[in-house]
């Protein structure tokens, strides 16, 4: 089985193992709208092990904190769809009061036309952040 | 601080226990639509530490476990978004290929009527899968 997330990176990769990576999506109403992708073609969450599901959470979870971090959103949103592609993948969002769907969600109807303002650096900043969170602990082998 | 969601179940309750709950929305075109609602109020999953942050993901991936048991959805949609009301909240969503909004997410365009078809007596059987698959393992305190 083979997909557009098998074949593609599916955004500019910030951060990679070899379980999955951390892309930025090329949605311009979205600057700093990342994505965690499994890298193996799995379709639910309740398709991976115990452990599996941890390890992703804890990638998507180290996304959210790197979005708080260099963006500081209003909120974030975290959404695994894949009605369209069904291969892992969450949706990590930051929001902000005056983006163009808030309070909707990016889904919903669009209510202005701006995307609020992104850091200069943003890739750059947002690998460094993901780095720092997702470096082993010491003494910790690598997963 | 209180919310909607900390002065009401937010649907109808199916599961709980001290930590959170598990209701079953009122959303007539998607009657297998549920939440999973953090009783605290609390605004993001980095806002909780690892052990509730897993103890949390545990009872939203049991929730979307229960719902492929009862319904066999084609997808399962799972989003934590909260705009509107920033308390912790999962949506826990079964999606078929013929629901009112597929492939597109529940906040996007309708594209048909008619909601998919729920079994008779879907509260019960949805209660009863939750309770066996949250029970706490033998000689394990639960929680």
């Amino acid at each position: 089985m083979s997909c557009a997330l098998c074949d593609t990176p599916g955004g500019k990769l910030l951060w990679q193992d070899d379980f999955c990576r951390v892309v930025r999506a090329d949605e311009p109403d979205y600057p700093g709208f990342l994505r965690v992708i499994l890298n193996a073609h799995v379709m639910e969450m309740t398709d991976l092990s115990p452990t599996e599901q941890q390890d992703l959470m804890r990638v998507v979870l180290a996304t959210e904190a790197t979005l708080r971090e260099v963006m500081a959103p209003d909120k974030v949103n975290l959404a695994s769809l894949g009605n369209v592609v069904p291969h892992l993948h969450w949706h990590v969002i930051p929001r902000f009061a005056d983006d163009p769907h808030f309070p909707n969600p990016v889904w919903g109807a669009k209510l202005r036309d701006t995307p609020h303002a992104a850091p200069a650096n943003l890739d750059a900043q947002l690998a460094a952040s993901l780095i720092r969170l997702l470096a082993p602990a010491p003494g910790k082998e690598s997963r």
